[in-house]
């Protein structure tokens, strides 16, 4: 672990710089499976799941039958919690709806705005040793509550042509209209071309590779929208005496064990909290299964000593941390004056898993710096907000002109035009 | 113009298909210009201002006296005309600010959402023959609005090493916070990497030719976001008798005066209409000053009849227009069921270019079928959303041990650690 004390503001972006990958060989690849699904359909969409999940699927898509065997499998115990997170979800997610904004300008001018559903959208669900059900929940739940007609899962199949059954039952729990068993670059090509079997989306949401994300910037190239660019998860906490260094250590790992290129920073006013943490995260890391990841991740990772909160403030705005967990004395500095940072987790007792699963708040989120201009994924990223506007013939009496004299000065004598033909109707009229 | 009876679905998608432009060689033009002012920094934008302008410019930022001496020179008529468009698109836009939204999902889990404004803005106004003053209303307003701190607009010179002063006196008048002589794909490249004089935005808003949204999507691959993908400007007339065929032709025109490139549509249930509609634009478009860019457009483009509402509503939603204008007896039908547009605008009094200035509305629109996948210029464009969470002892014991059995069944078990060790840390304090 690295120790840093009281770095000038002039170093901060490097020692808090992120690991960038370069994606061009991949590119390639990406781009040449993109131009075979576009041409050949399912046929290439099989042909990819053969070579890369070593699986030939009669059906690709999974049937009623199937769901039920799976819903069957799960413990009750494991239905029952995926329930709590959903119903959190749901309350939270439910709440960020907005009313129609009405506003009559001026006298006559009625503008009005409103959010409809995108209307096709596509999830991403990984698969591999971590079984991403929750991410299901976090992407289906403001998918139904925002009333997108069409909701597309894809995940790719096991050595046995089979997906998790608790992402099966998560789906099948928030309404996703249809369940692929199809991954990586060949499921985001399916869903951005469309095939027999995959429907073209407008929107691709999910989690995924190197491959899947390189696989999701070109989607933008072809029209599809994407939920928003990917880096490896990161976490930073703030902390000083009045934390935990247990807890403190607990999610720092809880971090780390996502990948090795995770990135887990603290920053702290207290050199005895920075030392009882790092104490604390040798003892923790030795019992985790995932402890070889997580090692790795913790290797490169930051404890800052800085003299004080403003200090502090300053340099957590300059990263924009995805996750941000504040164990401070003085909570309230932090939360009201912090810039740039997905989602903050405030005090003891908020590890930063409660928002992964079940607090309520949605775990997309903003990496890699992506905090300062990027919203998380919630309720409005499955909408559009659309503008309307009707002009009774007073209004247009009372904003004509202004147009007249606008539209002529950019020399767009036409846009005049379309005003000056209705307001000599209307005098004609008088 | 093509007159179109009747088609059936399956030709919808080739009758409505967009112009679509190769940007390959422009691409390494793009990214050549990238990569000097990355490296060189004001020394390349000189360079290519001096390249491209066809003049150097020995102070890039306008000065004091030059913004009050472009005020001078504006009359009073374009002053109150712009105030008027500027009063209305700040009703419109404050009207879109959000509250906080707190919500406890279960007891002791409290969450909630707050938009924060994006700090760092960047603002391109292209120069040429049409000064779009009106574009910066559209964007700085809102920048103003949702709290920004930093709004840089970036502006070509003309021969003169100027500004239009219309262009000056907008961005007065709504707070812009720096102005830079700087135009093209070097102006962009600037905002994305900072120079000494073009201060690093976190995002980068508004129109411009080619090079220009080619150089914006370069942006985003140095984590600049963007307003939206760029296409050139289109508008959808759904029209039956009770429309006026004068109005109706007098907006296709000022569609098409943008570009040769234009997208110019009608969609009639009255061969009628679409008749008159026709000669109509035979007889404005001979006094129009951009007679020769707005026939080039009107050559391309499509009187569609359909037999009722119900078709015409389907292939209007298969398209997604950017601005779609409804001149029927049904209002209500269209306007309830669009699904997919950028901007609406209803009945006869209402031209699309009282939404290009002054209705309150924002001109900033998805182009290209995006309307089915991207929302226009809002307030919310200025701003993400960021998420909260704190958790109570209570809080994290209603909900720990579904977060335990989540984070397990995913094989995450540092995730789990974090909320074990407090519930163990509380049930010792009992």
């Amino acid at each position: 672990m690295n120790k840093i004390y009281n770095p000038k503001p002039e170093t901060w972006s490097a020692i808090l710089e992120r690991p960038t990958k370069t994606v061009d060989d991949i590119e390639a690849t990406v781009k040449g499976i993109f131009k075979e699904v576009q041409s050949k359909g399912d046929f290439a969409v099989a042909k990819y799941t053969s070579l890369f999940d070593g699986v030939s699927v009669p059906d690709l898509e999974v049937s009623q039958t199937e769901i039920a065997t799976a819903i069957a499998t799960i413990s009750n115990e494991l239905k029952q919690a995926i329930q709590l997170a959903k119903s959190n979800i749901e309350k939270f997610h439910a709440a960020q709806k907005t009313n129609r904004v009405v506003v009559e300008t001026i006298e006559g001018v009625n503008c009005w705005q409103e959010k409809r559903p995108i209307q096709k959208i596509g999830l991403y669900i990984p698969g591999g040793t971590a079984p991403l059900f929750s991410t299901v929940l976090m992407l289906a739940v403001p998918a139904n509550l925002a009333g997108c007609s069409e909701i597309v899962l894809c995940s790719p199949p096991d050595k046995n042509g089979n997906i998790n059954p608790a992402i099966l039952y998560a789906a099948y729990l928030c309404g996703v209209t249809k369940i692929l068993k199809i991954g990586g670059i060949q499921a985001i090509a399916g869903m951005t071309f469309g095939t027999v079997t995959i429907p073209k989306v407008y929107k691709i949401f999910g989690p995924g590779n190197q491959f899947v994300t390189v696989a999701k910037q070109l989607a933008t190239q072809f029209g599809v929208a994407i939920d928003m660019p990917a880096g490896p998860s990161e976490l930073l906490i703030v902390a000083d005496d009045t934390a935990v260094s247990a807890f403190v250590a607990s999610d720092l790992l809880s971090q780390a064990e996502h990948g090795t290129d995770s990135q887990v920073i603290l920053v702290s006013t207290s050199k005895e909290l920075i030392d009882e943490v790092e104490k604390e995260i040798q003892t923790q890391l030795d019992v985790l299964p995932r402890k070889a990841i997580a090692e790795k991740a913790i290797a490169n990772s930051k404890l800052i000593f800085v003299e004080n909160d403003t200090i502090a403030l300053e340099l957590i705005n300059e990263y924009g941390p995805e996750h941000f967990i504040i164990c401070t004395q003085d909570e309230a500095f932090y939360i009201d004056n912090i810039a740039n940072a997905g989602s903050v987790f405030i005090g003891n007792y908020t590890p930063e898993s409660a928002g992964d699963y079940a607090s309520g708040t949605n775990h997309t989120l903003p990496t890699n710096g992506y905090a300062k201009n990027y919203s998380g994924v919630n309720l409005d990223s499955f909408t559009k907000a659309m503008t309307f506007q009707k002009i009774s013939p007073i209004g247009i009496q009372k904003i004509g002109s202004a147009i007249e004299i606008m539209a002529e000065a950019e020399g767009l004598q036409a846009h005049k035009n379309a005003v000056t033909l209705r307001l000599k109707a209307l005098k004609n009229d008088q």
